[in-house]
């Protein structure tokens, strides 16, 4: 392989060679900026990057002897610039923190820098992750189609080989639904596993941090970094042996045909392999859709009120109106429908355990559809909501193609705090649907 | 009143002196350095303050026309180390932060920052506030014992007269057991209503600012700038028409005399003045006080296993060993067991709310006893953590005395998002309780 060529490797790939001595970050960097340099007038998704402090970083990489170097040794990834980082502005998408310069890096950035991660720059995000529209970042198979928000950037950087891996979070749906819209993998662990500490919090219930990549190997290395842990080491079950819930979910009236045509095509390459697949409904008290989507509201948009006061009182004019109608309340939302709320999703959390416990896993919409068409609206972040708001972890797979030619991924999700086994079931699900389903990311 | 005299002052009534210009910020600036200089070397409250930071930031507040002033203008307030702030360092209370210098204020404190507050000076925290020794804070009543922690600084500051406000964080106690401690006001809201952004998170599901006053006055001023809500504004009910829950809760093996005395006192006292008081104890199902200490460490420990990897990472020899062996998970923590714990809590919250909205408010105990000898341990939290866990909305109440004269707060609690009714209530109740329980802050 040629050093032009290294962009287009996965993480673990070019970690591998890296370890072997066979490129430099140094070179893997120069890959990178020359891919970014040719792409970047189309694709819009860095808001900050800086070629010399990129080089600097992995000259500096390069210094280091190969027994004090970490797992994840210039490996490069691409930061939301929602999270915040010790050499670079961090400005939340917003016009009030224009240049701000953190001194300290967010808590997942650290432990990105401390395994040895190349930080390679910001990933565009919309403003404080709330708005889900007003950036520039395009979809990189079709620029007239948005790649999904918030987390635009950061996927849309890695479908586009422009960084192996990126990171972001999801409130709603900003990392599952990008994921799907660019075709790219991403995990979105379970809730408190990876901290939120130096991010702009919109939800303290539900935010909850995620990242991109191309392939459930590269995921994997991300979640060994974040120490990610069961309680039992997951094993590899043959496809066969392979229990699944099919979940249409209570919000199946928003699938369009991209996504319908991907579940039943999901469903029937599992069953062609050998995998139980059973259609599986959401308990009955937990069946109004409708109702699930407007407390899943009550919860965000009602914490939002706090979140960004600070905003708000720094100065109103300088925050988009969808954020500071959220600070004054705008829809009227009261606190005991909050409690409602809450609590019903703290109840359903461990009804969906239960449930998922019967099956290795769950496989869901990821969205209605492929990307729509134009950058102003981010889609509907619908399908997300409901295991965003059940803490659940998810993983999209990127294995279907819709109209156009264009991505549609599934969700595949397991119960709370068994990552490293949905790790480990993706990567026995994902073969076979990859294989069939239509799309590839290479 | 003279201006050597300013500090003893609440709030409330400086701010009123400032608003019919009778006194400068500058010259009341000048009476709390003038205080602090005096007691600071028995006291250690600060960590950082910087008297010509202090004056410049005071004579730019009274440059301000009074049409632009804010709600809090002037007034002066103290911040726990463990929130960020744009111009001063942030240390966390940890060797790794030495020197941090942040580029913008967590959230909180921008909001003050914002309704004109004089940001004075950074108090002592206990490392991360996870650590329960460590800082060299005293009791002011008596610099033999501990002021409490981990917001030892802000607890010690007010009621020393350093400063009238202050802010801190409770994890398992950190806020109100150091109040009853050294005997002042303070309160912790409901979770989720003042934003956590910009602080050291130690356990994302309980984590909860707060703030310490010198009178109910002065906690409703603070209450108001952060736009502290409930769905209905409260109505004042004189004292022969409210309803008390008197709740030993299942810790009150813990309570040692100076608690029980105090609880006793408070029926009496409440009675003798019209009010109904009941004993009423925690559902049955929610009694085993061990049990549920044990799934309150399972949360907080547990998520501090994510919350402090950044920092372990960066160099665990500069972690307290309490911190590195929560990162490691030294306990055997199971996963299984931590959702037990989560869900039960979860469960227990609507049912406290119900069983609260047949009262006004509930007493319950603020710690097992006066503070104790010594200031090497921070003393139990014990009593704390149950209401932290269920996200209620607590008020310290320093209306009694113990042993040696010393301080003992009992807790005012209502229901999740009855901040404002909490505040309320608390007015009323603590009239009869300051005025026969013993305690006097001034």
């Amino acid at each position: 392989m040629t050093v032009a060529g290294l962009h287009t490797l996965t993480a673990s790939e070019i970690s591998r060679l890296i370890k072997k001595n066979e490129v430099t970050v140094e070179d893997y960097a120069r890959s990178l900026l020359a891919r970014i340099e040719k792409r970047d007038d189309i694709v819009h998704a860095w808001t900050y990057l800086n070629p010399d402090l990129v080089i600097k970083q992995a000259q500096r990489l390069d210094g280091i002897p190969h027994a004090e170097r970490g797992p994840l040794h210039g490996v490069a990834f691409g930061i939301k610039d929602i999270l915040n980082s010790e050499d670079m502005p961090t400005e939340f998408g917003s016009p009030l923190y224009k240049g701000n310069e953190p001194s300290m890096d967010s808590s997942a950035v650290g432990v990105l820098r401390t395994a040895g991660a190349l930080i390679l720059g910001k990933t565009v995000t919309s403003e404080f992750t709330v708005a889900n529209t007003g950036t520039n970042t395009t979809n990189p198979h079709d620029p007239k189609r948005t790649p999904g928000g918030s987390s635009c950037g950061s996927a849309a950087a890695v479908v586009d080989f422009q960084v192996p891996l990126s990171v972001g979070t999801q409130t709603a749906g900003s990392v599952i639904r990008p994921a799907s819209f660019v075709g790219v993998y991403a995990m979105k662990p379970t809730f408190s596993t990876i901290s939120n500490d130096g991010l702009m919090t919109y939800s303290i219930t539900v935010d909850t941090f995620g990242f991109f990549a191309s392939s459930v190997e590269d995921l994997q290395l991300v979640a060994n970094v974040f120490a990610l842990q069961d309680d039992e080491v997951p094993v590899e079950k043959p496809l066969n042996e392979v229990r699944v819930a099919m979940m249409k979910t209570p919000l199946w009236h928003l699938a369009e045909s991209g996504t319908r045509d991907a579940m039943d095509k999901a469903a029937s390459i599992l069953t062609s392999h050998g995998a139980k697949v059973d259609d599986v409904s959401f308990p009955p008290e937990y069946s109004d859709g409708v109702a699930l989507k407007r407390m899943f509201s009550l919860i965000a948009d009602g914490e939002a009120q706090a979140a960004f006061l600070k905003e708000y009182r720094m100065d109103k004019t300088k925050v988009a109106k969808e954020i500071s109608d959220l600070v004054e309340n705008k829809f009227n939302y009261t606190k005991k429908e909050r409690l409602q709320a809450l609590d019903t999703y703290a109840r359903m959390r461990p009804a969906h355990d239960d449930l998922v416990s019967k099956y290795d896993a769950i496989v869901t919409p990821s969205v209605p559809d492929i990307a729509p068409v134009g950058i102003d609206w981010m889609g509907d972040p619908s399908f997300n909501i409901l295991w965003t708001g059940l803490h659940m972890p998810v993983i999209n797979v990127p294995a279907f193609t819709g109209s156009h030619g264009l991505p549609i991924g599934l969700s595949v999700v397991a119960g709370r705090f068994f990552d490293q086994h949905l790790l480990k079931i993706t990567e026995v699900l994902s073969v076979p649907l990859v294989e069939n389903g239509g799309w590839r990311i290479r």
